[in-house]
C-alpha cells in the first residue's frame, strides 16, 4: 500500500469501547503507517486514552460526539434516532468523502442499516451480505453472508458470487477464484428453488468466473472453493456451528492433555507447537468482517474482542480500500446480465 | 433390554457392504444377545460371509434377493422399481411385524421414500425428519430434521421439537429435556416466519415439555439444550460443517505435533491420552440417524462405515425398540392439539 488512507473509527462501539479501539490503532499503527484515523465519540473519554499513545497523535482526530447506538437497540430505531450517534457519524464520514472506510465493533444490525441508508448500496445489488474469511484445510476461504439476509432469492446469492469471487481475487490474490453454492448435496437437483436457480443463473452467466457447482457444509473447511455462497440464516448458523465446535474441541483437548502424569508431560514438551496451533484458531486474528454490496467500505469488528482483535479488523479495512473493492465490484456488476428482474435489484 | 428383538438389514446396501453388514452383526452380536437379525440380500455372497461366524448362526437368518437399490438411484426411481430390493424387502419385515426395526447403510433418499411408503407417518406427522446425536461440552444433544425436508414450515418444526422431546427422555434418560429452536440470534424477533411462528406455538403448547427458546449455532456444541430442533436444509449444512472443522483440526493437531522433534516426543508421551480424545470424536461410535416420525423404527447408517461402525448403528435401533419410542410419540402427538392445520398433517 502506498497511498495515503483515512478510516472513520466508530470510536464507542463494541463491548470494551472506547480503550480497546484505542489500543486497537495504537496495535495497528505500526504495519498502518500510511493511514489516519478519525475517531467519532466522547472526547472526555477518548482523549485522556489518546494520551498514553504519543505516537498516536499525528495520526488521530477526535470527533465529537455523546450520542451512542446501544447494543440491544434495533435497527429501525438506531436509524431514526441516532443521526449524531459515533456510529452514524463515522458512516457519514465515509459518504462525504473524508474517510475511505468506516470500521464498528458496535450493534451488527444497526451498523447494517444506517450503512446501507448512508451509502447505499451499488448498481446492480438487491441487498448488501456480511462476509467473512475462514480457515481451511489449504488457506482460507470467503463464506457470505452470514447473517444480513435471512431469506435470499437466487439474484441474491449470483450477486454474492459475484461479489465474493471479486473480493477473492483482489483480497486472496487467487487468479481465478472458485464458487461454490452451500447445499445439502452435490447433485444437480439437491436443495430449493433459490439455490437450484442460483445454480443455473451461474453455470450460465456470461462473466469470466469459475463456478465449481454445489458444495456441502464440510467442504467449507476442507477448502473445496474459495468462495462459498448461502442465505444468511444458513451462512449465520454453519459459521457459528464452526465456531462452537472449534472451542469444544478445543477444551477437550486440554481436559486430555491434563488427565494425567504422562499427558500433562507430553503437554509441556508439544507446547510450542500447540500455541502455534491456537494462534491459528484466535478469532481475534480473524476478526473483521466486511459488509459486501455498499458503496463503501464498511468493516465490522466482533463486539467483544479486544486492542489486537480490532486491530485485524483495521488492517481487513485497508486491505479492502487498498484492493479498490468497490471498484472492481461496480465493473463486474456492469458486465453482469443474465436476464435477472431489474426492478428487484433497486436499492431498498 | 430383557425382551426378544428381531432387526432387519438391508444387508447390500452401504460402500463396503454385505462385508461390513456381516462383520457389524458380529461385533454387535456380544452386546446383544437377545437380538435376531433377518440379513436381506444375495444368498450367494451373504452365506459364505456368515460362515466366517459360526456364534452368529442362531440368530442370522438369509432372504434371498438379487435386487439392490443403487447410491446413484433417485428416490421415486426406487420406489417405483425396486420392490423385490434388499432395501425394500426388509422394510417390508418391518411393516409384516416380522422385524422391530431396519437398519440399512444405503441409499438415503431411497430408504427414507420407501420407508414413507411402507409404514407410513404417525397420525399427526406431516413428515419424518432425520435426527442424530452429537457431542456436545456436557454429553450430547440431538439434532433435528438432517437432511429430509430442505424447507420446513411451522408445524413441521413444532412436529420435530416433540418427537426430539420423546427421544431424549426416553433415550438419553433426561427426565425434561429443554428444546432449542436454531437461529441467527437468542431474540424473539430474530429469523425468518416459520421459526417465529414455531417459537409462539411451542412457548404456549399445551405439553409439559421445556421450551427454551432460540439457540445459535454455537449452542450446539455448547450443550445449551437437549434437542436442536430446524429445517433439514440448515440442520444438514450446520452438522456438517461441524464435522468438517473437526477433521480439520484433527489434521492441523496432527500436523503440529509432528512440527518438531521435541512436539513428537510430547505426543508419543500424550499419546494414549490423544486417542482417547480422538475415540470421542470417532464417527463411527456416533454412527446411525434416525428417521423420527415413521410408524416403526428405521435407522441409516452412514454409507461409507464400517462393521465397528454398523454395529453402533444396529445398537440405536435397538435402543429404540427397547424405548418404544414410537408408542410414546404416538401417545404425545395424540395429546397435542395447538389448533394447527389438520389438513397439512395428513400422511403424504
Amino acid at each position: 500500500m502506498s497511498k495515503h488512507t483515512t478510516l472513520s473509527l466508530d470510536a464507542m462501539g463494541g463491548d470494551s469501547a472506547p480503550d480497546m479501539v484505542v489500543e486497537g490503532v495504537a496495535l495497528a499503527f505500526e504495519k498502518l503507517p500510511q493511514v489516519d484515523f478519525l475517531l467519532f465519540g466522547d472526547e472526555r473519554q477518548l482523549a485522556p486514552l489518546l494520551d498514553k499513545y504519543k505516537q498516536l497523535k499525528p495520526v488521530c482526530q477526535i470527533r465529537h460526539t455523546e450520542d451512542v447506538v446501544s447494543n440491544d437497540e434495533k435497527a429501525g430505531v438506531a436509524l431514526r434516532s441516532g443521526r449524531h450517534s459515533s456510529m452514524r457519524l463515522a458512516i457519514n464520514a465515509v459518504n462525504d468523502g473524508e474517510a475511505a472506510g468506516i470500521v464498528s465493533a458496535g450493534n451488527t444490525g444497526a451498523l447494517m442499516a444506517m450503512a446501507k441508508f448512508v451509502l447505499k448500496t451499488l448498481p446492480g445489488i438487491s441487498r448488501p451480505a456480511i462476509a467473512k474469511n475462514f480457515p481451511t484445510l489449504n488457506g482460507e476461504c470467503m463464506i457470505l453472508d452470514l447473517g444480513a439476509n435471512v431469506i435470499c432469492d437466487a439474484d441474491n446469492l449470483v450477486q454474492f458470487a459475484v461479489m465474493g469471487e471479486v473480493f477473492a481475487r483482489t483480497n486472496f490474490g487467487v487468479e481465478k477464484p472458485s464458487i461454490g453454492i452451500l447445499n445439502v448435496g452435490r447433485e444437480e437437483l439437491k436443495g430449493h428453488e433459490s439455490v437450484q436457480q442460483a445454480f443455473n443463473i451461474l453455470q450460465n452467466i456470461d462473466l469470466p468466473i469459475h463456478f465449481h457447482g454445489f458444495v456441502e457444509g464440510d467442504d467449507i473447511a476442507k477448502g473445496t472453493v474459495d468462495v462459498v455462497v448461502t442465505d444468511g440464516f444458513t451462512g449465520n448458523i454453519a459459521l457459528k456451528s464452526a465456531e462452537g465446535t472449534a472451542k469444544m474441541i478445543g477444551a477437550f483437548l486440554k481436559e486430555a492433555l491434563l488427565s494425567t502424569t504422562r499427558s500433562k508431560l507430553g503437554a509441556i514438551l508439544a507446547k510450542p507447537a500447540l500455541d502455534a496451533l491456537k494462534n491459528r484458531f484466535d478469532p481475534r486474528l480473524h476478526n473483521g468482517a466486511m459488509f459486501l454490496g455498499l458503496n463503501g467500505i464498511c468493516v465490522k469488528s466482533h463486539g467483544g474482542t479486544d486492542g489486537l482483535g480490532f486491530a485485524n479488523a483495521l488492517e481487513v479495512a485497508v486491505e479492502l480500500v487498498s484492493g479498490d473493492l468497490i471498484g472492481v465490484i461496480k465493473e463486474e456488476m456492469t458486465d453482469l446480465d443474465y436476464g435477472m428482474d431489474k426492478e428487484s435489484v433497486t436499492q431498498d
